[in-house]
């Protein structure tokens, strides 16, 4: 049965990204990426993906920016009610409504592979609400931002299944239990 | 040389309480009282202990409820701008003002042994950007909360220097490296 995987860094505070949706506190930590939990071999098993609008503009300019292509092999949605633009030679799609139904087609796009939810932390929790969401594996970085965009803003049990140390993060994977 | 330490729990988002102060998310968590970075372990070590007055009125309520009698052996200080009852037969001293000079007497009364700052987490800030804190262990519970009582509601840097699970929490002590 695919999984549907909520992956993602954050602050210990619980923020996805600053105010201004920065991650510069992210990339200054170390990390050993053949470490545990590392986002290679998550990303091997993962067929289909999705993310918020506001994520999607973040990748868009961060790769302007850096001059980079487009990193994903596998279909990616994006849920927005705005009207957003395509990227050349990448498989972006474009969805609103019920999350519920989008998952079916992920799922069905992954071919048996899992989903990944990239974010942010209101879409994730719109996935767990819809009881489409298996499980939450975050790189927990050592820094306060006192403000930012929430991890998860719903209230929501989870079980630890693990936990590691990979450099300067705590590494942790989560199985979605459900509301509080 | 005595170590003042953050010694708390906290929701996976970030909170130490929600937002009316309650912790029922926190005692229904299971734990094992003889694990790592374990409470009685702690406290043998602890000489002096601060919290905030949100702090000492929630465990006031929480004794007469309860039933129980004040915990802490040692010397406690509470930072307020207020007038708040003490407790007959505790050592309980009120402060206000700048943390450092607090922080020497909390130190002077620790006779050598560490200072524990119970909380809230703007006491905890306070004391780290006045350069008195040392470290932060937190138990982090597997939960979210969505709004609540922020861990440390400033910009800081901190090191991760051990994780565990401990049944149901992670369990991770950091030291304090310095504002962002």
């Amino acid at each position: 049965m695919a999984r549907t995987t909520f992956y993602t860094a954050m602050t210990l505070d619980g923020f996805l990204a600053d105010e201004h949706d920065g991650l510069d506190w992210l990339f200054v930590q170390e990390q050993d990426e053949q470490g545990p939990l590392n986002y290679d071999d998550f990303i091997k098993d993962i067929g289909a993906i999705v993310m918020g609008a506001t994520t999607y503009e973040w990748l868009l300019a961060h790769l302007e920016k850096s001059g980079e292509g487009w990193p994903y092999a596998m279909p990616a949605w994006v849920l927005t009610h705005r009207d957003l633009p395509g990227i050349d030679g990448a498989d972006v799609r474009f969805a609103q409504g019920d999350v519920a139904p989008l998952h079916d087609e992920l799922v069905a796009a992954a071919g048996g592979k899992d989903v990944w939810v990239v974010g942010g932390g209101d879409l994730a929790a719109q996935f767990a609400e819809a009881g489409r969401l298996d499980e939450v594996i975050c790189y927990i970085a050592p820094v306060t931002l006192g403000a930012g965009r929430p991890l998860f803003p719903r209230p929501f049990d989870f079980e630890l299944v693990e936990v590691h140390q990979n450099k300067a993060f705590i590494a942790a994977r989560f199985e979605v239990r459900g509301p509080r």
